[in-house]
């Protein structure tokens, strides 16, 4: 590694992520569907970049502190795929003045206020909730519906089309995932059947990073929208979304102290490094999983050698006594993430495997 | 609420702050304890002034990164309350030219390698495992203790005394937090008895927030060494450290949807701004409390109205009817957190209820 780490690092192997990016690209294009990728998981004006190479125009983000940052960055078509938060008008009108801007209205009430004061021509996707239940109108609810395209009728908030987020795949086996997507798609195969002579252009926008990258029939939706497919991480990997070798980013640690009785190696890499996904197993929870680290590339995870537990500066990986033996106190390892979008978030910046270092928005003073 | 809050907001409120830190003071006076406080709470200079004014000149902090923030603003006495990061040896140097620098030793193999390398001198403690099992030298393993002593004997490294992080009483109830709590101090004891006579300055530092808030007895500690009970939380008041109305801290989130089948109100504030700890009730998870906030105060925590899941950005609470019908889309709930050091961590800043801006470490470019 050229990089000289002598702190928790978030390691990004571009290469990985640009053939993930290239994927997914492929994956759009035979079905016929516009990629809008989600960009929160990245959160990057660098990594943005790769995908303006790739031919993307339109992205998703999940807050408006999102949205100002990609649109100081030369993005001209933001949605922020989250339930309008009214409070943040003032903003919008800012943002609305540059770019096309979009966001998701789930409610009557915002709808209203924000007919009264949007200065700009605004775009809304109605977000549908076809069983997540987050957030979202239920694809039942049409008279929720109708009463958002009344309320906003020949007002400078135009009618986009309908926006799924089913977020329930991420806990979902392979059956249920199908079931999900098919749940989802004729939830907006209904509502686009339903719609489409008063709003001949409406989108149907849909795809978590699961669907997007599992499932193959994708008849009624017009937009593809997943954001985690850039860096995957172990619960994609258990999901089955990706191979555990698809992922891009591991959290390079040094290792401070050795356990023999636990076989346990406890390494400067906590809570504020990795967040605090976990997944289970038979043992327990699952941190996250070990790599070697070496100059240009990590290896393969380690079989059985996962982070067990976590506090807010120490990791603690539990391994094999061989892996053991191999590890030495000041060695640096690295940590493939559970959940790499909060990873990415809390460390606030990646460095490339060449030791170029690549923004994140939230290393930066704003 | 003076503040015009349009975002997701950490609001700090300084008068309860500063009554527990008065408290901490209090109950290390009334014992003959120094207090050396643990400040990856609040990561904050200007919190840390706070103590100042109360006659605190020794802290402890725990990362080379938290060290170097304080140094800077200028804490002398720091100690790095972890296993030392021997990759970090430069910045070792840097630190311990300007200030006295302490950190944690837990196995021969950092010792060694710090006795060659280490320029000015340093002292350390001896982390001592006395049932945790996270790290540290078991108190039983006395061949451990004379390794690392008899390696940094007459060197550039001195020893400081033995330390205990008793992080296991935060999953503790009552009675067992007292068996913990006498277990450590029974430990340090006989450390003491036994070391004493060839170390007749060394220091016992022990008391995480729950054992300083709740224990009277401490004798055989020197040092007192908590650190979350300047914000306290609702994990803290769970264990019994404090109650509901000791917390400090509270997330200001905007209201953008309601859902009236499931009582739910959705709140923009999610994983990466209160982090993902969780407390566990008969109904599930709980990732916060609500409050209502109002010019210059919040209330205390309403009965039955909790944070029950939460993703990137997005979290639910569910509620009462009465609660549900008092909440509009567009307002400002406030959110006691679980585990207010990962919150401010996430946060990066307070907001004081004067609209004054509080800095936090994370939030600088350094």
């Amino acid at each position: 590694m050229t990089l000289k780490i002598a702190h928790p690092t978030l390691m990004i192997d571009t290469r990985i992520a640009q053939a993930n990016l290239q994927k997914m690209v492929s994956k759009a294009q035979k079905h016929h569907l516009k990629l809008v990728p989600h960009f929160k998981t990245h959160q990057s004006a660098e990594v943005g970049e790769w995908f303006r190479q790739v031919g993307i125009d339109a992205i998703s983000v999940s807050s408006i502190k999102m949205a100002k940052y990609f649109a100081s960055h030369g993005w001209e078509n933001i949605n922020i795929a989250f339930p309008v938060n009214i409070r943040g008008v003032e903003e919008l009108n800012e943002l609305s003045k540059k770019v096309n801007l979009s966001f998701h209205i789930v409610n009557v009430e915002s709808a209203k206020y924000l007919c009264e004061s949007l200065k700009h021509t605004c775009q809304f996707f109605i977000e549908i909730d076809a069983g997540y239940h987050r957030t979202g109108v239920s694809n039942k609810d049409l008279e929720k519906i109708d009463q958002i395209l009344h309320k906003t009728q020949g007002s400078i908030l135009h009618f986009k089309g309908f926006y799924i987020h089913a977020g329930h795949t991420y806990h979902a086996d392979a059956k249920g995932l199908s079931t999900i997507h098919q749940t989802s798609l004729n939830a907006l195969r209904q509502l686009k059947a339903h719609y489409i002579n008063d709003y001949p252009k409406l989108i149907c926008r849909y795809g978590d990073t699961p669907s997007a990258s599992i499932m193959d029939d994708f008849i009624g939706v017009d937009e593809l929208g997943p954001g985690n497919f850039i860096f995957y991480d172990l619960t994609q990997a258990q999901i089955g979304s990706c191979s555990k070798g698809d992922i891009a980013v591991a959290l390079a640690c040094p290792v401070v102290d050795k356990n023999k009785e636990r076989r346990e190696i406890v390494i400067h890499g906590g809570g504020v490094h990795l967040a605090k996904d976990k997944l289970e197993d038979k043992l327990g929870a699952i941190y996250g999983q070990m790599v070697w680290l070496s100059e240009d590339r990590w290896s393969a995870p380690v079989e059985g050698a996962y982070v067990r537990s976590i506090s807010q500066e120490h990791g603690i990986l539990r391994v094999s006594d061989a892996i053991y033996n191999q590890i030495q106190i000041g060695d640096v390892v690295g940590i493939l993430p559970v959940h790499s979008c909060m990873t990415a978030d809390a460390m606030k910046a990646y460095w490339t495997l060449s030791g170029d270092k690549i923004e994140h928005l939230e290393g930066l003073s704003l």
